[in-house]
């Protein structure tokens, strides 16, 4: 997956467990996308305090997932979700009772993941 | 929600988050259901030791779902694919394109959901 995706999902996923603190440093960097000179100008801090912040903030998010992984939970079902989409699409190709137990079949596999 | 049922899902989505002790405990407690007293002298702690780790691991997932609130979300999407899995049940008795139709219209709020 792509770097910025992963690193969005998990602060989308986990962000509000980093303290008040590093949630504003994070953000400055990762959403208002501030320099390391700008936020530490800022903030009356290092350079280096700043990048150190935002290091210890992606391995604390990084550490929720590798114990909790919800967010590769959420993308399988995400994709399935998509695949019966993709489905629907082909409605009108297909007899009734073949798509609804090509959909079945998903949604059961959806359920099996939660 | 069921009360058991809530502590279940509580430590299934985040129980990976306490220490090795508290899990042990917990497990003991929760899983293979020893009563206070035997998980106290199983480990040569006192009964309130054993009462306050449990007391403690409970305030700490119930913290995160507070935060991240991922039990609530999964189960909104569970429930709809059950949504979806019962109208898949009505089949034959609709017209094909109203199926797809409510079905699409489902899987777009799980979507919007994840």
């Amino acid at each position: 997956m792509d770097e910025i995706v992963m690193r969005a999902l998990l602060y989308d996923f986990y962000g509000e467990l980093l303290t008040a603190n590093q949630k504003e440093i994070y953000e400055q960097f990762m959403l208002e996308d501030l320099s390391l000179g700008e936020i530490a100008e800022e903030r009356g801090i290092s350079r280096q305090g700043v990048h150190d912040t935002i290091r210890r903030c992606e391995k604390t998010l990084e550490g929720y997932e590798e114990k909790l992984h919800l967010i590769r939970k959420f993308l399988t079902v995400k994709e399935k979700v998509h695949q019966i989409d993709r489905l629907l699409d082909t409605w009108q190709e297909k007899e009734k009772e073949t798509l609804i137990r090509e959909i079945r079949q998903i949604s059961d596999e959806i359920i099996e993941e939660l």
